[in-house]
């Protein structure tokens, strides 16, 4: 019989895996225990810890639906998933940079004409959305796919409000010939990540706020070109340098002006990368 | 604004817990961000196999519920729960060791006298068990608290039958006065965790079995001792050398062996730690 202790015990659990037919699957697995294994042994986990932990997650996993990721909260509050973002999506010079994707997009979102309001009725401060999206050389990429998402006034995006029909502060458009595309929605404001659940818990355990600084989602496709998923903040907010999922790129941190003629308006131009690129 | 890039985000995770009033919940997050990030970084994960991950721990969390715990499932087939229960219950030369606790205990058993059957009707093939509780100088304990619970013949714990309203197979007795206890039930079999769910599927991705070598639960405890979880394992079980949790100890297989009379029998003595042992 092997006598295993909490030193051996990891070499026993690697071993266990040696079957596994997919290399990949036998390399994260082999990785992911001998990490969390170091991790216990390091903090020296107590049996109250560990059922602690245990609690935790099976709190996170209840609050998942179909409208609520708390895991996806977990990964972003816990830095992972701009990790895993930053790392998969290196950024060429002069590319747009990457950023979190979030759990507030929607598949099957309205699709929008060019000038036409993408709010579609949610409130906040109209403003109206320019830019282009290029290739590296400059080359407009003509009929790229745009999608944009966006919080409301309240700090809410149309899923959280659970009464509302219809889509509002999202949708989909395409570039015209010369790459650009414009249309009409609202100031995003700064909100808090959903906090009334065990990552708001964890965040205020150590005295951590919820808030992330405003933003527009946008997710751009197009053929030939790896799909970029990004944020465009607004300069001046108070919490450009504390966001609580450590998102926030300098370059992607642009101003919303309001213009001689009253109307407030943002321009970007998005640069994708080619697929090929590493 | 921060310039975070997949190595420097660490330090920053890491520095948004400086905050944290609880010294020790600091230094365990600290500790399992940085292995939780360096494991992601090793693998180089994608962000496909970060969005399975997500799914994946979904559904461990979506399978939990009163009777099924399939967080602790996972932690179990990945020797996590036998790490923290051997770093936390060092063993003195000579008191029993100790194992893991598993998903299967309840409390509020039923209590039982001497020679009474705790299996209440479970099915298998009868046995009586007996054997005394003793400190480690060899002093007997008497009035210690003895839980035991088992799985039946096919394999299940009461809890795993959803149309059973009575306690089958488990019970609580105390030592007598030379530390003494015995108590009839049946046979344990080896036994499948529960695979159905999530941590099935990743058991069979690496061609790992679900079986666990036949055993009887015990924990035992007595005011002045250290509380005791562990099992008595039935020598010969085909599964002693693959326990899919890792949990197997040589000194606590014992024999369950047919007497003369034709009454299989186990005797078993458990030692215990005092309370004020490291």
């Amino acid at each position: 019989v092997r006598e295993l202790n909490h030193e051996t015990i990891t070499d026993a659990v690697v071993q266990s895996f040696a079957g596994t037919p997919d290399a990949r699957l036998k390399e994260i697995l082999t990785s992911l225990v001998t990490h969390l294994h170091d991790f216990a042994r390091e903090v020296r986990l107590t049996e109250a810890e560990w059922s602690a932990g245990i609690d935790f997650l099976t709190r996170v996993g209840h609050m998942c639906n179909d409208k609520r990721q708390e895991f996806i909260l977990l990964s972003d509050t816990l830095g992972l998933s701009m990790l895993v973002t930053a790392m998969n999506n290196p950024t060429a010079k002069g590319s747009t940079e990457a950023t979190v994707f979030g759990p507030f997009h929607v598949a099957g979102a309205p699709h929008y004409k060019h000038g036409e309001d993408v709010s579609n009725g949610a409130v906040g401060t109209p403003c109206e959305v320019s830019g282009r999206v290029l290739a590296l050389d400059g080359t407009p990429i003509p009929d790229a796919t745009i999608e944009v998402w966006q919080a409301d006034d309240d700090g809410l995006y149309d899923v959280q409000r659970p009464d509302l029909e219809q889509a509002q502060a999202r949708g989909v458009l395409r570039s015209g010939s010369r790459g650009e595309f414009h249309f009409k929605s609202i100031v995003p404001s700064s909100y808090p990540i959903p906090h009334d659940g065990p990552v708001g818990d964890m965040l205020a355990a150590t005295n951590r706020h919820p808030w992330r600084p405003a933003h527009l989602h946008f997710m751009i496709s197009a053929p030939g070109y790896k799909t970029l998923v990004t944020h465009v903040f607004r300069s001046g907010d108070r919490y450009l340098e504390s966001d609580a999922v450590f998102g926030v790129r300098s370059s992607l941190v642009a101003d919303w002006n309001v213009g001689d003629d009253g109307i407030c308006r943002l321009n970007y131009d998005f640069v994708l990368n080619s697929a090929n690129a590493e």
